[in-house]
Formats: C-alpha cells, sequence, structure tokens
C-alpha cells in the first residue's frame, strides 16, 4: 500500500468519473473529494470507504492549503474549471504537495495583435514559477487529462518509437455523439468550450509560437472506429504549449471537430456578447452572462444515459519514420459511451478525461515515473502509461494515413 | 386648452420618444412620466415644463391606479414591454381612466399543437372584458403604435377609400438600418423581439385564425424610398388579431424583414434555452435568460447617433380595387433615422412607433375620434389620423405593386 493521500478538487462530472476509476485501483491510501458544493463531492466520495469528502472554494489558496494539511495531502488533483488553476496550484505548492491538472493557467490574448502574436500563453502563470517547484523537489504534472494528456503522451510515444524526424504534432479531436431528447447538449463544459475556442488559437512553427483567428484553417479529418468524417478547426489549447517544451517538431497544433453547428453557436454568444465573464446587472442580481449559458444547457454530467456514440482523442504526426521514410501517423484513444456507462456508469467524455491522470498517479505512487518541477505528460516514458491504460481496460490505436 | 391628463408609463426608448414629441404639442395639460427607475422618468419629463415624473411599478395595477388618482389621469399611456400590459390596463381600469397601448396582452401556444392552433391569442385577456369597458364608457385604444397601429389605419384606409373587396392584408417591416461600431445591435427591444419571432405567427385564412411554425413562408419584399430588397418571414403580431374584427378581409398575415442574420440569431438563442423568462439560479443571483440577453446588447434607444438608414411600416393590400380590378398596393410609412435623429434626437424605430399613439391622444382631446370599449385603430376613421400625421411632419405613401 502507498501512502499516497489525494486531495481531489472538482467533483463535478470529470471529479466524479475519477473518483469511480480510482476507486477499482490500490495504488492510494485515501482520496479527500472536495467541491464548493459539500453535497456533490458526498456523491462522488460515496463510491468507496477509502474516500472522504469535504467543501472548498476552489478560488482561494488557503482554502486549498489548509485542506491539504488537515488530510496530510501529498497530491492535489485540480478537476475544475481553469479560471481554479492558480488558486489550487498555489495552494498545494504551500502546502508542499505535488500536483496535477487537466488544463493549464488562462490566456490573454495580446493587447495589439491578438489573431498574431500570443500575448500571455495558456500555461505562462505556472511555469514562471517552475523553478521554485524544481527546487522544493516538487511535481507539477500538468495537463494530464486526454487532450491535454493523453495526447501529449502519444506524441511522446511516437517521436520515441515511430519517427526519426517529426514536421507536425497535429493533435486532433472528434467524435459523433448524440444526445437524445435534446436540439443542443455539449458533452463538455461549455465554459471551458467557450473559453478555448473563442480565444485565439496558438500555432507553434519554426521554433516559436503565434496566433490565428478563431476557427481558422477548416479541415475535415476522418476519425476512425466508424466515426468518420468531421469538420475540425484550430483552437487554442494547451498541447500546442507543451509538446514543442519536450519533443522537437516542426509545428505543432490542435483542430477540435466542434462541426459546424456548434461553431455557428459559439461565433452568436460572441456576437452577441453572451461569451462574457464579467458580471452585468439584471433583475435577480448581478451575473456573469457565460455562466448564465451554462446554467440554461443541461448538465453534461447527467446526459450520458441519453447519450450515444464514440469520442476520439489522438495526434497527427507527419515527418519521416524510423526507416527515413515520410510517414504520415494518427495515435488515438477511443472510448464508446455504450462501453463508459456501462462499465463506470459515467459518459464517455469526462471518462476519457478523467481516466488519464489516475494511470498518472499510480506510475507516480509506483515510482515509475518520478519527476520534479512543471512538466507535461510528454516529458516523462510513454510506453509504461499506454501499457497501463490498455490494462485500465481502454487500448489506444494507430492508424496509417 | 384641453383636460386631458396622460400617465405615461415608461421612459425607455419609445417612452422618451413620445415625451419629445408631444412637447410640441398643446391638446394636453399635462404628461406624468413614470417609470421604475426614477432618474430615467426624470430624464424624459425634462423636456417640458408641463411634464412630472414619478416612480411606478408597472407589473402592480395597484401601482398603476395609485398614481392615476393622485395626479387626476384621464388617459394612460403604455410605453413599456408586453408583459407589463395587463397590470397597467386593469390599473387603469380601476382609476376610471381611458388607456392606450402599442402592444397586446401576451399569447400563450396552443399545449398540443402549436403550429397548427391558436391557444390564448394576443390581446384575448384584453378583449375579454371589453363589456365593462363598453358600459362604463371608458377607451381602451390598443396596438396603436406604428406596428400595431399606423399599419392598422392604413389598412382601414385602403378598405374604405381604395379597394372594393380585399384578398389579403399583408403587414410588411423593414429597414435598411445599420450601427456603426456593432456587429450586431437590434434597434428595437430584444425581449420583445424574441417574444414575437419566437411565439407561433398567427394568420388570418378564410374566417378563424391559425397559427404556423416561426420563421415561416419566407419571401422577399421590395420596400420603397431605398431600402429595397428585404427577406421576410411570418411573426406573431397584433395587427392579424386586430384587422379583421373590423375589416373585411379573406387573410391577414404579418411578415418582418429580419434578415438572415437576426433569424439565425433568434433560432441559436431558441435551441439553447437563453430565450427562456423563468429564473435561472447561477452565482450572483436567480435572474432570466432573457433579461441577460438584453443586458449584454446595447440599449437600442441610445444607438441613434451611431445608426444610419431607413425604415418602413406599412400593409400590402390585394384585392379588387374600387372599379371592380384587381389591384395590389403598399400603403406605407418610412422614417430616415438622420432626419429623426436631427429634428428630435430620437432614433427612427422609437420615434416611428411614439408618434403613431401621440397624434392618436391628440385625436381624441379634440373630439375627432371618440368611443368606448376595447378598440384598434382600424374601428376610427383613417383620414384625421393620416392628415395629423403628416402635419407633424411625416408623411405616408402608396406604391402599386
Amino acid at each position: 500500500m502507498s501512502s499516497m493521500r489525494i486531495l481531489l478538487v472538482g467533483a463535478g462530472g470529470v471529479g466524479a468519473a475519477f473518483a469511480a476509476i480510482a476507486a477499482r485501483r490500490d495504488f492510494f491510501e485515501t482520496i479527500v473529494v472536495a467541491d464548493h458544493v459539500l453535497a456533490s463531492a458526498e456523491r462522488a466520495a460515496a463510491v468507496d470507504e477509502r474516500y472522504a469528502a469535504a467543501r472548498v472554494d476552489a478560488s482561494d489558496a488557503g482554502s486549498v492549503a489548509a485542506l491539504c494539511r488537515e488530510h496530510a495531502i501529498t497530491h492535489v488533483m485540480n478537476a475544475v474549471d481553469p479560471r481554479f488553476v492558480m488558486s489550487i496550484f498555489t495552494g498545494a505548492g504551500e502546502a508542499g504537495a505535488h500536483y496535477l491538472d487537466m488544463a493549464m493557467s488562462l490566456s490573454r490574448p495580446h493587447p495589439e495583435a491578438p489573431y498574431e502574436k500570443t500575448g500571455v500563453k495558456l500555461g505562462d502563470e505556472q511555469f514562471a514559477v517552475a523553478g521554485d517547484w524544481e527546487s522544493a523537489g516538487r511535481l507539477a504534472l500538468v495537463g494530464i487529462g486526454v487532450e491535454p494528456g493523453l495526447s501529449d503522451v502519444l506524441a511522446r510515444y511516437a517521436a520515441d518509437h515511430l519517427f526519426s524526424e517529426i514536421d507536425e504534432l497535429g493533435v486532433r479531436d472528434g467524435a459523433n455523439l448524440t444526445v437524445q431528447g435534446y436540439d443542443f447538449a455539449p458533452s463538455f463544459s461549455i465554459w471551458t468550450t467557450i473559453e478555448e475556442c473563442l480565444n485565439p488559437p496558438v500555432i507553434w512553427e519554426d521554433g516559436a509560437w503565434r496566433t490565428t483567428a478563431p476557427f481558422s484553417e477548416p479541415e475535415v479529418f476522418d476519425f476512425p472506429e466508424g466515426i468518420g468524417p468531421v469538420e475540425c478547426v484550430n483552437v487554442e489549447h494547451e498541447e500546442v504549449l507543451l509538446m514543442p517544451r519536450w519533443i522537437e517538431t516542426r509545428r505543432a497544433t490542435f483542430k477540435y471537430g466542434l462541426g459546424n453547428e456548434f461553431i455557428e453557436v459559439l461565433k452568436t454568444l460572441h456576437k452577441l456578447g453572451l461569451d462574457r465573464t464579467d458580471p452585468v446587472r439584471v433583475t435577480g442580481g448581478e451575473v456573469s452572462p457565460r455562466d448564465v449559458v451554462a446554467a440554461v444547457l443541461p448538465n453534461p454530467a447527467e446526459l450520458g444515459p441519453l447519450m450515444s456514440g464514440k469520442t476520439c482523442a489522438g495526434v497527427w504526426v507527419t515527418g519521416r519514420g524510423k526507416d527515413g521514410e515520410p510517414r504520415s501517423t494518427y495515435l488515438y484513444h477511443v472510448v464508446d459511451n455504450a462501453w463508459s456507462m456501462q462499465e463506470y456508469g459515467h459518459q464517455c467524455v469526462v471518462w476519457q478525461t478523467a481516466v488519464n491522470p489516475v494511470v498518472a498517479l499510480e506510475l507516480l505512487a509506483t515510482g515509475v515515473w518520478t519527476g520534479a518541477g512543471v512538466l507535461g505528460p510528454e516529458a516523462f516514458d510513454a510506453v509504461p502509461f499506454l501499457d497501463l491504460l490498455t490494462d485500465y481496460g481502454s487500448p489506444w490505436g494507430i492508424k496509417e494515413m
């Protein structure tokens, strides 16, 4: 039995799925499930007798640090919206705990040329204190969900085992999910989706990061295992900021298979200003328009029984193979909603996000992965991760393009 | 000097324009401008020394009646959102005052066949008590803005003076307005626009009302005076409920020149549930999503200086002329924003709405129009109205189609 004691911050869709997946493993001693709604934490914690529930204010580093000290936490697992990254990251650091998240600190666009130059980039605020974490011997493993996360692991695998030279690491995310009874029901947090889709997408090219316009460079990508062709567009995503730090590549991109309807909805929300997060005053209170958009839509975590279809995450790698010949390969991971619902009772998108940090924590608990500082998933050996993921019942695939 | 004492409920865009237009006329003794925000009422009342300002809760009939009694009001002018029609109408009745509005009591769709059959129709709640108003000798002149209002007057004019037999009274509303610096800036209350555009459109045909689907029967209508062709679709509107009560016609319709972009925005708001008026709970309060949509958009009343173009309201009448020959005529009224801004400092859409009830009140004050009960504009002689409107500096036009 390891002495790993985990604080899981957030008992939403991904947090609850994390709790359910980890419940089948024995690499840790306890998980304290914390949420700003105690009842949500208690519900997620009820799946395992090793778990406890607590209330936390994720926006307050002091609240996070206090919980860490109270429960002798060794690892803080952040499973809430990225707007809380810095408070949880800081709180974990103050309490001397290791830290993991599935999205990095938020970006701010360049004030004059938002669609050409980067401003504050995703993760910049975390990388700024990487030296402190490294010298303290503590690990912040950032971006260890599915995307970022598994996509970065797959990129590392391709670089180590399939390619001698990489031209582009192109993350491609697509699905063929439908939700019975709903005209429009996003399968993931709309708050996060608005954030990543309306920010200027970032691209790594020839040794530097630059930005482009939202929804730029549309491309139809043919996803495997029956999902088929989906229109994908550039979206701001952590992989583009992470992969070039550890993997040599001429170019890194992220394209999301939003589909035309979703793109039009996002454009309309932006046109009207409903993507805004600063509060407006109306009868009944002072509220953030984006919160109201989230409130009128169904809760993605509760849609599982009505969903059908598969979701796919992966990285399309182009360059030269180990034999020096041109190679174009898509390394991917598909989850069928019917499978994740039957096996775990959690819908496929949140399950696919949550499984990867459980695998990573198991590798850290068993000493297979070790490190200090602020590190992305591609800073570690991909093979044991992919083997353990397969052992969890969820294999990955390769498709030559 | 007449003894007419007006309570103007609402100092938004239309209310403020009403106050400015009436300030140039001498047919009344006083106008008490009332709003739930006293400062708005005071600002609108500052244009004339005959005016006073007051605070009112338009949702409370008792508050309206009390103000009427306090100021010995003879006529209540309703210039707020149609959701307040019944409380203001009832309050005026309780206080023994006459009543005018520019939109009628709200509809409720048929529970089983919303896009085929009518449920509760626009104005039904007002017409239900028409007998009480008539026997008390009091007038409720309903729907006396521009549409409904001037469009109904023009229909009555056509029936009396141009046609021997009418096949269709087709109200057509269109504009070529642009707002400098805004991607999307409706020139009229978005709350009302959502209400009328997303409710099932109502059609009068062969002696009965029926409904159809939102945005049905798209048609390109060529508007006069340089506005040109605009795509128009069926929209729920009061004229269709009013005109057939006093004018014989086989068919009555209302089509609004929304344009494709606006239609897509409205469809998206509906798809997401952001048109909802029942409150949702979010951090900061419990709010109506539709109120939040209105709050993030610019205030249409304040857009005048940035607007350019013209707005057109009118009725397209088809049937047989006085000579028995087939006739197809568009009777219309166009306001150029540059003109209304220069003359009155109010943008053309709210000005065009507000001028008509001022004209109607002048006809009532001078005894040219008289009546009791719940009556639409088409229940009165059109000629003095159109002459007085022209006298106000805003002539109407006729175009043979």
